[in-house]
């Protein structure tokens, strides 16, 4: 892996960089698709390339449930079994075991659950993940985490903190000593936790940045914390990664959540909110958020956003678009989710250039400005 | 409507033409996609282009309960507000009166019928549905008919006959006195009924060949009877039918339904299966029907069809479509339902291309003996 910043934004912490992975370059900021189960929900490879996404995410969690590590390493790994030739970063799992699991066990060599899928019991522990994302093969893989829930007490997030480093020299450890499956170089990155404290991020960061490991996430935000918190906790966070290493917001987050967090230094975000609300029938445009499948869209035969290129807004209208979520037809669906992951897409994009501009904080009030007016 | 045989072939009543419309022209023997509510299920209208889809159908009974024909209308008729510029055959809502309708009384004006969505009332007539695909705007209208069960009496037959007759005369005459909306030409079908009588059916075929319509359709068949009798009730019928206009087996069918009907002298066909049985899983081949969600295929990488052309098939393996079907997620959907598609209408191709060299006989009786060896 390599990671070169292009351009820092003179008035914020904002960074344009580029990213070497095996799979090829993906470019900074960036958002990732999320992929759980090896497909971005209801789209295809050729459709996701079409939209220019660079790099996309999967869930170990769910891949190693079903279809298992096995299958995939019989296929070939996860770009071969999901015909997707760009990045791939697969999570560790952490956060889906303590968010999806039935039933759970921490100790200090890793933890046990029942699937959400059939009840049985499995464990995973920090060098478990690491073989599991070599099975995958993914571009970059993450370290096992624990991940805190909000609001959660000093104690807990020190003590749990202090078990995720563990974790994460085990992971690095057990990174060094395994070799890629397929041929092409995998990189981990390992994620700061510390709940909603500063202390206790700080002290994660500076741990993990002892470690030098090749990348950097800010893990266990956007859990339920006020907005403010969650960009403070960011910004601390920010303060002491590398700035010569990719950092990365996991989970976040909406499209104001985005702009913020770049403009404090993230190079790297994923979210299931494009195609989670996109099946849903909420869709992005410049100017907020539309819930197309209400009547007033009925006989709105603009497209969602009249300025978006995507293959949707160039040929569906608003009221065929709320026809088909009412008629309950997938291809709603689709074309939601496709206009969603496109504008997030671009967001970056935008974002980037902006940067590239040494405007970023102009070109941020503009957008949100625009965005918040609420004039769909 | 321009129609024209091209090539008749010399051991078969098989033909091989040309459908002129008003927009675009069909090769005929063809398959049309069923895109019931305005969309062929799960898939885009840029994918049936790629996969060569000449004409689609749309369905007068769904379309009429929603959005409506004001809606469709406001929007520019059909093909506009789904976004299709290729041709559109719309039936006319006779068959879901007498299959989805929740309650329908018959009299001689027209059917009454409930919704099945929400329960209120409407009247069909001769008349209205014309109208309402007038509103459509389709490229071939079809006419309103009663749709006999099976079994059904021979004075049920006669009489449910007797009053598409009439039906069709009033048709005929709402088609001639009313105007296409958009400016471009409709044109309309005449749908021969009589069950599985012999007598009736040739009753009817003659008198609707009397009333000069532009194209006939045969109906009634697939709903249940045996299948030599739907090929000889298709026979007799294809015997009166003019051979300079065009034929269309409704709701037919199977690949080998096809085969056979296309050798009996049918030029059009339309059939949900591969699409409804893309979305459960299970998937043409050359070398007959593979239920792709089975566990014989969880290690299976090979492609649904090794020799098909089709996105589907040059890109992913039935292991990984089964991980699909298996994790609900709806690009197996997608996946399945497009290389189905894509089987009907190289199947047609394939007949047609059989037809010109006049061979049809041989190469259906090839790709039968191979369809049906069960080797997959």
């Amino acid at each position: 892996m390599e990671f070169s910043v292009l351009k820092k934004d003179r008035s914020s912490e904002a960074r344009a960089g580029k990213l070497q992975l095996a799979h090829g370059t993906v470019e900074t900021p960036i958002f990732m698709p999320v992929g759980t189960q090896g497909t971005v929900k209801t789209l295809s490879p050729a459709e996701l390339e079409d939209i220019g996404a660079q790099i996309i995410l999967g869930n170990t969690y769910h891949l190693y449930l079903r279809p298992g590590q096995d299958l995939i390493k019989q296929a070939g790994g996860l770009h071969k079994f999901m015909n997707w030739h760009r990045p791939i970063l697969t999570d560790s799992g952490g956060y889906q075991v303590f968010s999806l699991a039935e039933l759970r066990r921490i100790r200090e060599e890793g933890v046990t659950f029942q699937s959400h899928l059939d009840g049985s019991y499995h464990d995973f522990s920090p060098e478990s993940v690491v073989y599991t994302q070599r099975c995958l093969g993914s571009d970059i893989m993450m370290v096992l985490d624990e991940c805190t829930p909000y609001p959660c007490s000093l104690k807990q997030a020190i003590d749990s903190n202090e078990l995720t480093l563990r974790w994460s020299k085990r992971s690095l450890k057990a990174f060094q000593l395994t070799e890629p499956i397929y041929g092409y170089e995998q990189t981990i990155f390992a994620i700061v936790q510390g709940s909603t404290y500063k202390e206790v991020r700080q002290h994660s960061a500076k741990e993990l940045v002892e470690l030098e490991f090749p990348g950097y996430a800010i893990g266990g935000l956007s859990v339920g914390e006020p907005k403010d918190i969650m960009y403070e906790m960011t910004a601390v966070c920010t303060e002491i990664l590398p700035r010569e290493k990719p950092r990365y917001l996991m989970g976040v987050g909406k499209p104001e959540d985005i702009v913020e967090a770049i403009g404090l230094g993230v190079d790297m975000f994923d979210c299931v909110m494009p195609t989670r609300n996109g099946r849903k029938g909420t869709v992005f445009s410049r100017n907020g958020v539309l819930v197309v499948k209400n009547a007033t869209f009925k006989n709105d035969f603009q497209p969602i956003d009249p300025e978006c290129g995507c293959y949707t807004c160039q040929n569906f209208s608003r009221a065929y678009i709320r026809h088909l979520f009412k008629a309950e037809e997938i291809l709603g669906m689709r074309l939601a989710s496709l206009h969603n992951l496109h504008f997030y897409l671009e967001l970056v994009t935008m974002a980037r250039e902006a940067i590239l501009a040494d405007n970023y904080l102009n070109w941020k009030k503009e957008f949100l400005e625009r965005y918040f007016a609420e004039e769909c």
